[in-house]
């Protein structure tokens, strides 16, 4: 009863880049299923096979599209195995793709209902590729779902789906210890610190530190502190951001995901 | 009366790449307000924070867009701080951004004849962030206004727009100097030498030289040169450009944005 | 009277790279033509002016979409010249472009039916430049025509199109010499074996080399081998592709266009 019912929308997210076709190729096939389908690119550019920087970037643009959109993921290393192809059912959308934890994250954030297993081979494209499910299972199967076919369609349920495990930050005395998780395009590294485990922790100031550097901050907005300092700031993901401004953290600090973020309440 | 009426077409521009889904975001945060909104990237690959490339890229396209259409552009390195959001209304089109200079000179093109600064905080997504000002303000103000929001109701008029400084060509005598302002994704570099006041400038043949090198033209097109030779034509902006037949001028001449561009009458 | 209808769908494929608007400036004319028109990218990163990659992108993506698709492509090293622009109706799709060989592919595998040399400069976008024929030729015809315009509107039946050579491979006894074609974004090594020829080339099982490396497989999927292992499978394109499971063969190899690739029967 209480179905989310799609909206006509299908987000693509993968590792293809944009130099082949492929997500063209996912589309024309879409539109062939749903001729007035709306199809919008996250983004083509993960990292090739890297589940978790897939997960991520998907974790951080589900919550901002409208009920009922279907999110389609693919970051596939074991495409042609055995890993299921699914469907994960949550409050706010329909998340397909490989069931490898890339769905899992983004699955969380959005409160998963019921999982199924994409079998119903009436709703894939044939013959079906050993090395392009994006094209021949999961784009068609979310096409058929965006025009209106039920979810129970599409095989049965199933009791759970695989789990990627994000490092989560650690809490020692008065420190916070966390890691990069991302870089963006800017070259600002996005942290696992979220905005309300650095509220709840600490009732004094805090300074924050990267690789032994303090950097500015938590400031309220780039602009507060000159060009080309290091800061740090509550990103557009609700994460603890380190920045350069109008430069690259990035290069600045030769950092990457798994560096080390601390986090310290100042004493008087 | 004479007021543009949105066309329920809205374009992108920013300098936020296409590796993190920003721009997908904005998309969603849009599709949500106007589910049946056509969207059109113009570009995310703006050099970092370069107001002028970005007003230059955004001049280049707006005359190619039916009336009514609203561009959104987000070049934003003062985000967060005192820099105003604004609406320029011209006689083509609507234009939506930050208010440092990154509208003026489409603006100029397409005729002025308000703007307004946006104020009206039930158009904005919330909470507001700081760093993300595309997603909670220019996108959901684009989006409301095409749905058919008047354009009075996004905030109050305001006298002007930051203009921006687009260095000028000179004439001394029988030569007319000006200079690169954008190299294009084939390494071709776009002049600030226009159609008009090239054919203005001289009666007779000119010669047309970069870093004291003569190059061919200006020709009526590029096979008319072999490859591999430099040559010179008005491009697809009604610009000067210096060229190079299958190959990258940028490269060939070490030249980039300022690198100066000589036009001299022929002498008989 | 079996003329292919229509379906109000374009597809893209250029040169021009995403840094420019230029595909999106040819959005905005075909949008001025016809709001409602869907346009899909299928890629703007050809490389710069090489017409047989980008005539075998095409390829590789045009019967993935509905019939009556309308696929415009451009990568046009000869603009302005004396080549013509013109239309090719297939059994599927619409093909339109330059007559420089960069849709024979295309049409050879959707099968051609007639061509048509595009000259009525009533449905150009004017004035039309020397310099890009994709928005004031290719764009607005192809807008013109999904909207409904007659194909014999477009200009005067011509008798053949430029056919481009693509290399074949060969047969030498036990043995069937190829050669790569195409290098995609993961460094897969595209190569001109189809699958058809491979399944008639021997009874026996055989072995795929490259560069004097004998690879694995062909496999059925890319998990059957270890990381970093190097290995050929058909892929996506029904052609034979090595691959390095999770990896770039390209970079393993140095291989790129033209490196070639033996099939050879194993004997007892």
């Amino acid at each position: 009863v209480d179905v989310v019912m799609p909206c006509g929308l299908v987000t693509l997210l993968t590792d293809f880049g944009t130099a082949d076709p492929f997500a063209g190729i996912m589309k024309g096939v879409m539109l062939g299923i749903h001729p007035t389908l709306r199809v919008v690119d996250l983004t083509h550019a993960v990292p090739a096979q890297q589940v978790l920087a897939g997960a991520l970037l998907l974790r951080s643009a589900v919550s901002f599209f409208p009920p009922g959109t279907i999110h389609v993921a693919v970051v596939d290393p074991g495409v042609g195995s055995s890993r299921a192809p699914i469907v994960i059912e949550t409050e706010h959308a329909l998340l397909i793709g490989p069931d490898n934890g890339l769905l899992s994250p983004a699955a969380a954030l959005l409160r998963p209902r019921s999982r199924r297993r994409l079998e119903n081979v009436d709703l894939f494209r044939h013959p079906v590729s050993r090395t392009f499910h994006g094209r021949d299972i999961f784009a068609p199967v979310a096409a058929h779902l965006a025009r209106g076919v039920a979810l129970t369609e599409v095989g049965p349920v199933i009791g759970s789906h695989t789990e990627l495990q994000i490092p989560r930050a650690r809490r020692t005395g008065t420190r916070l210890i966390g890691e990069v998780l991302h870089v963006d395009g800017f070259g600002n590294l996005v942290t696992n610190l979220d905005a309300e485990e650095l509220s709840t922790f600490s009732a004094r100031p805090v300074s924050v530190s990267i690789l032994g550097t303090r950097v500015a901050g938590p400031v309220t907005a780039y602009a507060t502190v000159p060009e080309g300092i290091p800061l740090s700031i509550i990103g557009s993901w609700d994460l603890l951001e380190i920045a350069v401004r109008n430069g690259s953290a990035a290069a600045r600090f030769g950092a990457g995901p798994g560096t080390q973020v601390t986090v310290e309440e100042l004493q008087d």
